[in-house]
């Protein structure tokens, strides 16, 4: 049994030792009272430095798997459970324990359904940041900033509403982009994803209904399916929703809520003119509706003049909810979101989030504070707009060169919207264009009614380089004349 | 308007200029295609170098807040939304628009209502880590080792179920605890509360029953009843729950699942005994009622011998749903738990995971990861456990000299269970040691029925220092003694 044995990485010896022997007790090789090889004994059998053995042999009797008796040894101590004494093994039936929501969630977890790329394949699927624009220097700089400041705070419990440091930056940058923040509260959330899913929770009701753009965001269509709202999409023009579809669903029925994205809408890429955002304002302040506002990627417009969010227009009215994040714009392997709204509602959402989480990582927090408070975010977002700027306009010069589109959309972002004649199916081009290695987002998931959107592609091209820019809208391209003809 | 300018911290100058040029624009103060100070008026006006104008400008130009007419100067742009054109503003009552599970999760914060401890109080509330333990050095260089080797992958979206080294050495980690993984996987979760958060979300059924040891972690005991379960608590003996109360229970009425804390049970500080771990699998398995089984702080243990969690003495059955966490034993500041449990239960739970938070700081895992992948967790147990033991040792012994206690339990971790004779109110004895500067955690909270335990207080020593444990112990004695008489 000694001769399983194998250093198999760069962890300590000591270590490898005692966890292999552990598992030799805990398993039942070795029984209770049996005597270990001695130190020297070990050490010639596994071919590890006797000191070595000696800090395992220690670390074993620490951990109560073995005792020492004086001037002869080691003896593996009496352990309950393993692999000697087993209760009774059965297996549930899990498919019948869970419930409605567990499968819901599968149902709508379309991660889980995607194509599979293989090493090699041309992806315009992501629209996650280009890991190349990352300034790892400054993200270490800020990290042990930050360690040298308060390490031990850092690394233990933190307040549910979030790191305070981080709050204070965020409501005032909140306030530079022109928000009343009187009133107001902020929640740290685990990304814009743990935001939604709790504003949800907290506004749930049987049979409510939501108000969205369609299509829309296809993680917050999920999330509104899995509360169980029932959604109404009002169509998307070129400057934003289409204000008279708005007012037929206004007609119909009340909304509990409604979710925009205005500023660059995923997926079409459009950004809300200024008409349109008072008047949606208006109607919604009318008929008492309170917007989610999902701020996605405000910050990498790179073209055009400044808008302000929806929030910044309610003056101190409180029925806008602002879900904000800079996953996109900078790291999102840091979960790191807010959610600024009324402190009436900030106070529910602060007792769900102490339910769920307890709180976002502090380390996460923190860093990503010393990050900005060193000035970085600036001089990164310089870099990354031209870049995506760079590579928006090669896409979209690509793409009208070479495919068969009806309308394109996109004014920055990470990301442009195709749409084909009616009819067209690119979820069958997606299959012919997959066996030649390129894939790209069909757009019927982010569409609200079954089989809408079917003509319709997303293309992310934030993580694709020039030249596969180039040959992989070259081979959608064709693919679709194929297609057509 | 520019003599409202000062520089107020660290930040870089030319950002600080920036904000504020750009506040007096989005505020209205400066009005569209006015002209802005030339960059040596504003220099000399805000007493700041030319050259950081210069920067401040080129951001307010690429953020389309201003534009530049050759040979002129620089103009304000047209903005949209902003102090000047507001939609109607208007106050939803968020308290008629939430809903139940939000005024639950509120009315179930106990931290909300808590006692607030000023400067100086001795605190004995908290079971946290002693910061003071912290090997910030090794935390650091596993930081720094691990963006060497893929800081960008770090910095950028992972996978829901976690980060796969991390996975990895957590199998093997679970594996050397005598547990079978066969068949069984493991997700990353935010911390235990989020682990348990989606398993009751994915087993939750209306009017679906849970059993637990009573008293029982309060966070446990909260998300027990915000999913709706009704809770039926099996009184607690000294070796672990009271198996003649359980076969009563279990007569009763069917059960959705259980949830035990069998290694080191919060409050009472209990390690249920080898034969009743196997009495309680054995009815558990007869029942086919799965287990949620809690590893707090098994890794604190630091007397008596080994004992194997519930979930390896279930062989390759896949009854039970094992929730891990290093926050009580390493650093809470980093939210990783980890849920292992049959893989099929997994394939849900990763589904919810996905559509609520999207995965787990990559950032906190990683760096986990590489601290214990370093082999510091040995290290740093050993220390820990030591200065536990001589606390838990020392507060014990204090107990014993000052406080009219009836029982006390309590084999190790970071806090003792004392309880008083029925009809003692320990929020009375709290209310009079708070004015004398002392505070600790009155029992009730970790019962399952209205009113029970007030005859019980947890005594956390981990972050008091010697002194202070001492003082404190003695003023809650004399106290209690005062009270009682």
């Amino acid at each position: 049994m000694f001769h399983d044995f194998k250093l198999t990485d760069d962890r300590p010896v000591a270590v490898q030792v005692k966890d292999h022997m552990k598992r030799l007790i805990i398993k039942g090789a070795l029984q209770a009272d049996q005597k270990l090889p001695s130190t020297r004994e070990l050490s010639l059998l596994l071919n590890v430095s006797r000191n070595a053995i000696i800090a395992a042999y220690e670390g074993l009797e620490d951990d109560g798997l073995s005792y020492t008796v004086r001037g002869k040894g080691s003896y593996v101590a009496a352990i309950s459970g393993g692999g000697s004494t087993t209760a009774p093994s059965w297996q549930p039936d899990w498919h019948a324990r869970t419930n409605g929501h567990a499968k819901s969630a599968v149902k709508l977890d379309r991660m889980k359904r995607g194509i599979l790329a293989e090493r090699g394949t041309i992806s315009f699927t992501s629209i996650a940041p280009d890991e190349k624009l990352f300034d790892l220097d400054n993200v270490r700089r800020a990290f042990l900033d930050r360690m040298a400041i308060e390490g031990n705070v850092l690394l233990n419990y933190g307040y549910a509403k979030g790191y305070k440091p981080l709050i204070d930056y965020l409501l005032r940058y909140m306030d530079h982009k022109g928000v009343n923040i009187k009133g107001k509260d902020m929640l740290i959330t685990n990304g814009f994803t743990e935001g939604l899913d709790m504003v949800l929770s907290a506004l749930r009701r049987p049979d409510g209904a939501v108000l969205c753009e369609n299509p829309t965001h296809n993680t917050a269509l999920k999330l509104l399916k899995l509360h169980g709202f029932e959604v109404k999409g009002i169509p998307m023009e070129r400057d934003g929703i289409d204000l008279h579809e708005l007012d037929r669903a206004l007609a119909e029925r009340t909304y509990d809520c409604a979710y925009f994205v205005p500023s660059y809408h995923n997926p079409t890429g459009i950004v809300t003119s200024p008409e349109k955002r008072l008047a949606l304002m208006k109607r919604m302040a009318e008929r008492r509706i309170p917007i989610i506002e999902d701020g996605f990627n405000e910050e990498l417009r790179y073209s055009g003049s400044h808008v302000a969010p929806l929030m910044a227009t309610a003056g101190d009215g409180n029925g806008v909810i602002y879900l904000g994040s800079f996953s996109k714009v900078l790291f999102p392997g840091l979960r790191v979101g807010w959610v600024l709204a009324d402190r009436e509602l900030i106070d529910y959402l602060e007792s769900i989030k102490r339910a769920r989480t307890i709180h976002t990582s502090t380390l996460d927090q923190s860093l990503l504070y010393q990050y900005l408070h060193n000035g970085n975010l600036e001089k990164y977002l310089k870099k990354a707009r031209a870049e995506y700027k760079r590579k928006y306009e090669w896409t979209k010069q690509c793409i009208e060169a070479h495919v068969p589109y009806v309308r394109m959309t996109g004014d920055g972002g990470l990301h442009l919207f195709v749409a084909f004649e009616e009819g067209f199916d690119t979820r069958e081009l997606l299959a012919a264009c997959s066996r030649q290695g390129v894939i790209f987002t069909p757009g019927e998931m982010f569409y609200t009614g079954e089989g809408e959107g079917r003509h319709t592609m997303r293309i992310g091209f934030s993580r694709v380089n020039d030249e596969e820019i180039g040959k992989g809208i070259r081979i959608i391209g064709e693919t679709a004349k194929q297609l057509t003809n």
